[in-house]
C-alpha cells in the first residue's frame, strides 16, 4: 500500500513506501483522463483474444468483458468518479475491475504490459483525434471556398507588404486553400504511417503467451501490428509526425490570422471580424480588438513549443522505454486541444467576416499596381524585359515627383520615356482590365 | 451579459455577444488560480495609492481594502469558490468586489487597465517564486557538498563516457556545485533586472489622473517603476529571462540525471537510489528503475518547449499589448511548476543515495586510469609531450594485447618502450598516490 | 551601380547606393552555390516555354540556351568562378548571360520574376536531395538487416536502462528498421506533397503573359502547377516539412548513437565500433572516443533547431513573399547536409561495428532476466497474472539476498513461495529456450 | 599520418587510417578560423605560466613565445595561410610550431589538454564579443534616445492593432531604450557569470604538474578559476546564457522591425525608411521594400533556433567532455554574427528614419483616441469608473453611426448619455491638451 491508500501495480517488490513527491511527480492520471476510453477499448479487444488464444475461458472472458463495459458506462454516468490517486489509467481501470471481480479481475494483465497498454491506448487516442482534425481541415476547406466566391472583389495583392500587383480577395483567400489542401496530405500520410498496433509486445519482448496479435490489431481497427516489439513499445514518431503537421498548420492560420488583424485595422480597413471574435477593452471602449485572430496567432508559439519539447525528449533514449517518454501525453494533448480549438475558431471567423471591396477597391488606385503590366505592355512592343523595367522605373519616379498616377499621364508624357508607347497603353493597364489577361485569368 | 450569464468588464460596446467558442478560447481563469493573490495584493496597492491621490475618499479605501481581504479570505477558506465562467482572475475579484460593496466597487479600476493590472499580477507571482527557486537552488547545493563530503572515494572520471583519469565521487558531486552556483547567479540576476512596477502604465498611455506610480511600487516592494508606460505594459522579458535560466538549470539537472541512470545499470553499479525515487515494472519484478532520474531528465525537454514557445510567441508584436501575450501565464507557470518539483525531487534523490565505493574502485585498476601520469612522467624525465604520448600509447597497445595494466609490467618491460623509465615510475602512477600530486590535490 | 560594381537587377529606381551593410547583410550568394545548378536547370525551362509561346523566337531561345549552358559548364569547370560580389545566384547567372549574348540576354526574365524563380530553384534543389536522403535510408535499412541477420545472439533487452528481458542483438537492432521504415515514408510522402511547380506565379499575381505553367513544370519533372500563384510564391511548406521528417530521422540516429556509445563504454562491453569512427585523446592515449556516434547525437540537437528556426520565420508573415523568406536556404542547407553525413557515418558505424556475444551472454545470466517468465509459468499454472508477480516479487528478493539467480534455486526452496511449481520450471526459464516459446519466436 | 597527409595530435594509439568521411564530419576548422586569435593568447598565458613554474626554462619559453607570435603575425599577413586540412585550429598551431621550432614545440601542450584548451579558447571569444555587443546596444541605445528627442510629434498608440490613445513618436520609440537596457544588464550579468578561467583543468581531472591556474587566468583578464575541473571543461553555461540574452534581444528588434514595416506601408505611412535599407523589386518598379527590417524579423528565428540547438545538444550528457559539444561553435558563431549585423543595421536605420508627422497627426484624429479621457473625465465628475465606462461605450457607438467624433457632438448631444459633462469636456478631450494631464506629461 503505497502512502495515499491506493494498490500499485508493481508494489511486491519495494519495501519503502514511495513518498508524496514521487507520487505527485509521477502521477499523470490527473492530466489524462481522456486516454480512459481507449484504455477500455484497448482490454476489451486483448479479453477477446486472450478467449481466443485459451489464456481465458469463455466464461472469464465475458466477465471481464461485462466488468470493463460496466466501468466505462459508470464513468461516463458519473457514478465512478476518476480519483486522481491512481497513478495513472490502467491502474484505475484494473483496480476497479478487480474490487468487481474478484480474482477474474486478476488475469486481465496475462500477456501484456503497461508499456505495450499504454502506446495502444496512445495510438487509438492520436488516430481518432487526428481524424477529427482532418474533418476540420475539410470543414474549413469548403468555408475558405465559399467565401472566395463570395468575395470577387478586386484588392492590392502585397509582397513586403507594399502594394504590388492586382489580386482579388477570393484569390487571396484560396491561397490559404492551397496550403490548407498540403495540411491534409500531411495528416493523411501520417495517419497512414502509424496504423500499427502495438499491443502484444509486452514490455519489450513479447510474451512466452500464444497470443494473436493480428486478432487485437484488426478488431481495433488497425491495418497491420509492429514488426518489432521493441520498436512497438518505444515509438513515439506518430505523435511526433502528427504535432509535426499540427505546427505547419498552425503556421498556416498564423498567416491568416496576422493578414485578419491588419485587414481589421483602421489604416487599412478591408475587413470587418464578427463581434463574436473580438473584445474590447476596459478602458477604452471604442476598440474593436481581434482578439480570436491575435489568441491564433499567439498559441502557433505554443504548438511548436510541443514539437520541440517532445523531440527533445526522445533524443538520444535508449532503447527499449524510459519514463521519459511519459512526457507525452501532456504535450500532445495540449497541441492537439490548441489545433482544434484554433481551427474550429478561425473557420467560423472566415465565415463571418465582412468584407469591404470600396476600401480594397481605393488602395488598389493608389498604388501603381499596374507597374508590371506598363513594363509586359513595353515587351509585347518589343523592348528587352531589363531595358522594359528600367523604363517602368523611371516613369514611376516622374509620377511620385508629380503626385499622379501611370494612367493619368499624357500619351506624350508616357512617349517621352519610350517612344514604342501607344495609344493601347490604356486599356492594357486599366485595372480592371489587367485581371482578364494571359494566365491571370486564373484569378477571377 | 454574456451566454454564460457572467458579465464582462467590456461589454458595454458589443452588440453580440460572444460564442461559447470565443468563450473557451479566451477563457483562462481556470488555469490561473494562481493569480488571484497577486491580483488582490496588487489591488490592496492601488486602492491606497488611490486614497493617497485623493481619487477616493479615506472611507471608499477602507470599505475597498476590506471587500479586497473579505474576498481573498473567503477563497482561502473555500467559501468563495473560483467560478471559472469568469473570464479571468480580474474579472472574478472585481465583480465579486461589486456584488459585496455596491457602487463603491466600481471605483476599483479608476486609473489602471487590464494592461498594467495582469503584468502587476504577474511580476508579483514571478518575483516571488523565482526567489522560491533560489532558495531550493542553495538547499540543493548544501545537499551536494555535504553528499560529496560523506564520498571522498576515488572513482574513474570519464570522457566521452570512456574512462579517463582517477577522481573522486566527491569532485564528481561538486562539479554540479559549480553549475548550480551560475544557475543561482542568473535567478539573481533576473530578479535584479525585473524589479520594476508597471502598475500605473495604465492601458499603454498613463492616465490623465494625477496617481503616483512610486507609491504603489515601494508598498509592493519594487526598486521601482518602468520609465516607458508603453514598455511597462508589454515587457515580457522577466519571464523569458527565467524560462532560459530554468532552461540552463533543468539542462544541469538532465546531466546529473543521466549520471544517476548510467551509476545505477548493472553494468556500472556504482550507486543505489533509494527506493522512493524509483518505480517497479507491472511484469518484470526484479526491477528498480530510475523513474524519478527519468522524469527529470524527460521534463527538461519540457521547460526548453515552455521558453520557445513564449519566445515564439513575442517575436514580431508591435507595441503595445496583444492577446496573444496572455500565452504568457500558461507557459510560465508550466514551466515553474517543472522546475520546482524536479529541483526538490533531485535534491532528496542526491541526499539518500547510496553509493557503492568498492564497485567504482574495482572500476578505477580496469581502464589505464594512470596512462596520462606515465606521460607526466615520462615529462618530467625529460620526453617533450608529444614523444611522451606517443610512447604511452604503444606501451598501452602492448597491455591490451596482454590483457594487462601498466603498473604491472616488469621494468624491463618498460623500459623497451623509453630508456629513461626508472623504478619510481611505480608510485608515481599509483592510483592512491595520482591524488597527492600537482594541482589534483584539490580533488581531495 | 552599386557601391561594390556589381549591378543589381532591382537598381532601376534608387536614387542612393546601397551600404555595404546591406550588401552583407541581404546577399546570400556566397551560401547559395548549390542553388546554380536549379537555377541554370529552370531557367532553361523558361526559355523553352517563351519559345512555345511565342514570347521568344526559335533563334532567340537557341541563343539563350547556348548561353546558359555554356555558364554552366565554365562553372563546373572553373572558368567561370562564381563571384560572391553578386547579390544571389539570379542576378550572377543572368549577368552572365547579358555579358555573353548582349541584348537578347536581357529577355530572359520576361513573364518571370525572383520570388517564383528561387521557389523554383529551391523545389528542384529539395527534391533532388530529398530522394538522395531516400537513397541512404535504403542502404543503411540493408546494412541493420544484414548485420542483424550476421548477429542472432542473445543479449539483456533493456528498459529505464535496466536489464529485463532476454532479447538477441539481431532484433534489437531490427527495431531501428522498423524506425526508418517510417522515416522513408515520410521522406517519400513529403516528396509527393511538394510536387507542384513554382514556375510562372510570377511575383505573386501571374502575368499578362500568356505563358504555360503545365508546360514548364512538366520539363522540370514535377506531377503538377500550384492552384494559386500566391500560395506558390510564398510556400515554404515543402522545406519544413522535409526538416520535420529529418528531425525525427536524426531522433532515431542519435538513440542508435547513444546505445553505439554504452556499448562501447568498458562497463557494457557488447560492441567495439572500427578505429574510422572513433578518436583517440591528445593525453590519455588508452583512450577509445566513440566521437562519430557522439557528434551524431550533438548533430540531432542542430536540425531540431534548423526545423524550429524556419518554423519561427514563417510563423505570422502576411501573403505573399516578405524577405524573411530568405532566412530558408541556410536552414534548410544546413539541416540536409547534417543529415546526409550523418546517415552515411551511422550507415558505416554499423557496417564495420564488432559485436562481442560473449560479453552480452554473460550480462543475460546476470540480470534475473527470466523473472517475466516465472511469472508466465505461474499463469499457466493457473495462477491469476496479479498474484503470480507478487510471488515472483518475492522470489526475486530472496535470490538477491542469497546472490543467487532463480535458476539455481532448488525446486523445494522455490516451492516455498507457490507449491504449483514443479520440476517443468527449469527448462520452462532457460535462458536458450525462451526466445523458442510463444511469439517470442519472432525475435529469432 | 591520415589519409591527408596531415598529423593528428592523437594519432600515435590508432592501428587504422580516419576515413574521409570520418575527417568531413570531424573537421571543424574550416569553420572556426576566428579561433586562432584566442588558441595563440591561450598558448602565451600557458608558456609564461610553464616557464613560471619551472616547466619550461626561460630560453625554451622565449623561442615558443617568439614562434607562437610569427605564427600570429604570419596568419595575419596572409604569409601563412590556415590549411582546412587540419583537424582543429589547436592542431594548425601547434604543428606549424613544431615545423618553425623542432623538439622544443612539442613541449607547448605539457600539463593542458584540448579540453581546458577549447573551452579557454572560446570563453576568450565569447568575452570578446560579448563586450562588443555591449558597445553596440550602448550605442543604439543614443541612437535612440537622439532620435526620440527630434520626433517629439504626437501619433496613435496602439493595442491589438488597433489605435488606442494619444502617445508620441519620441515616446514610442523609447519603450524600445527601455527593452534594450534590460538586454546590456543581462549581457554583462553574463560576463560577470562566465568570468572563471578554464585553462589547467586538463582533460576533466588536473594535471599531476605543479601548474598555476592562477597565473593563466590573470593574465588573460579572468577574475579567477574555475572551483572544479570537471565542470571546467565541460561548462557551455556561459554559451547559453549569452545565446538567451541574445534571443531576448532579437525579439526586441523582430518587434521594432514589424513596427517599421507597418509605418512603412501605404496605408500606415508614418516613416520612411532610408534607400540603403530597402531594395526594389525586379518586376515591380515601385515597390520600396522594408528589406532591412525584414531581415532581421527573419533571422530573429535564426537565432532561437542556435539556442534550442545548444540547449538540445546539452542536455542529458554526462560529465565530463563529450564530442556532442563541439556543435557549440558553430551555433554561437552564428548566433553572434546574426546579432552584431542585425543590431548594426537597426541602429542605421532608426538613425536614418523619416519620419511624417503629419500623417500620424492624422490618423489620431480619426480614433476616438480620447475615449478614455472621456471616461476620466466622467470619473472626475464623480461617476464610478465602470458606469463611466458603460457611458463611453454609447456615446462611440452614436458617434460611429453618425461617422462624428466625440469632440464634435454638442454638449446636449452628449448630456444625452450622461447629464454630469459639461462645457469643459472640451478643452479636457482635446489631443494637444491630453497629453498635458496626469502622468501623461512624462510622454511628452
Amino acid at each position: 500500500m503505497a502512502a495515499n491508500g491506493i494498490h500499485k501495480l508493481w508494489g511486491g517488490r519495494f519495501r519503502a513506501g514511495e513518498e508524496d513527491l514521487m507520487e505527485q511527480f509521477n502521477n499523470n492520471f490527473k492530466d489524462t483522463h481522456w486516454l480512459c476510453d481507449p484504455d477500455i477499448e484497448g482490454s476489451l479487444a486483448h479479453v477477446a483474444m486472450q478467449v481466443e488464444c485459451g489464456l481465458l475461458t469463455e466464461g472469464e472472458g465475458a466477465q471481464l468483458t461485462e466488468g470493463l463495459l460496466g466501468i466505462q458506462a459508470d464513468v461516463h454516468s458519473g457514478a465512478l468518479p476518476l480519483d486522481d490517486r491512481y497513478e495513472d489509467v490502467h491502474t484505475f481501470v484494473e483496480a476497479n475491475l478487480i474490487d468487481r471481480l474478484g480474482e477474474v479481475g486478476k488475469k486481465l494483465h496475462t500477456a501484456r504490459s503497461r508499456n505495450d497498454q499504454v502506446n495502444t491506448d496512445m495510438k487509438l487516442y492520436v488516430k481518432r483525434e487526428t481524424a477529427h482534425v482532418v474533418e476540420l481541415v475539410e470543414a474549413f476547406l469548403q468555408t475558405l471556398r465559399k467565401k472566395a466566391d463570395e468575395n470577387p472583389y478586386i484588392m492590392p495583392g502585397y509582397t513586403h507588404l507594399q502594394r504590388a500587383q492586382v489580386v482579388t480577395f477570393k484569390y487571396h483567400l484560396m491561397a490559404y486553400h492551397g496550403m490548407l489542401q498540403r495540411d491534409r496530405h500531411r495528416l493523411q500520410s501520417a495517419l497512414e504511417n502509424m496504423d500499427l498496433s502495438p499491443l502484444g509486445c509486452g514490455a519489450l519482448a513479447g510474451t512466452t503467451h500464444p497470443i494473436d496479435r493480428a486478432f487485437t490489431a484488426e478488431k481495433l481497427g488497425f491495418a497491420g501490428v509492429y514488426d518489432n516489439f521493441m520498436d512497438g513499445v518505444s515509438d513515439r514518431d506518430y505523435q511526433l509526425e502528427v504535432l509535426a503537421a499540427f505546427s505547419i498548420l498552425m503556421m498556416h492560420l498564423s498567416r491568416l490570422a496576422e493578414e485578419m488583424i491588419l485587414w481589421g485595422t483602421q489604416e487599412f480597413g478591408f475587413v470587418t471580424l464578427d463581434d463574436r471574435y473580438t473584445t474590447g477593452s476596459s478602458i477604452m471602449p471604442q476598440k474593436k480588438n481581434s482578439d480570436g485572430a491575435e489568441l491564433i496567432r499567439g498559441k502557433t508559439g505554443r504548438v511548436y513549443g510541443d514539437l520541440l519539447a517532445l523531440l527533445t525528449v526522445m533524443k538520444g533514449l535508449p532503447l527499449a522505454y524510459n519514463k521519459d517518454m511519459q512526457e507525452d501525453k501532456d504535450l500532445f494533448h495540449d497541441g492537439l486541444e490548441t489545433v482544434l480549438l484554433s481551427l474550429t475558431m478561425m473557420e467560423r471567423m472566415v465565415a463571418t467576416l465582412t468584407v469591404h471591396p470600396e476600401k480594397m477597391r481605393r488602395a488598389v488606385s493608389k498604388g501603381f499596381l499596374n507597374a508590371t503590366e506598363v513594363a509586359d505592355y513595353l515587351v509585347a512592343k518589343g523592348v528587352p524585359f531589363r531595358d522594359a523595367h528600367g523604363i517602368v522605373g523611371q516613369i514611376v519616379l516622374y509620377c511620385e515627383d508629380r503626385q499622379t498616377s501611370i494612367e493619368e499621364l499624357t500619351l506624350s508624357e508616357l512617349k517621352q520615356f519610350c517612344p514604342a508607347i501607344e495609344e493601347d497603353i490604356y486599356p492594357y493597364i486599366d485595372y480592371e482590365n489587367i485581371l482578364h489577361k494571359g494566365i491571370k485569368k486564373e484569378m477571377l
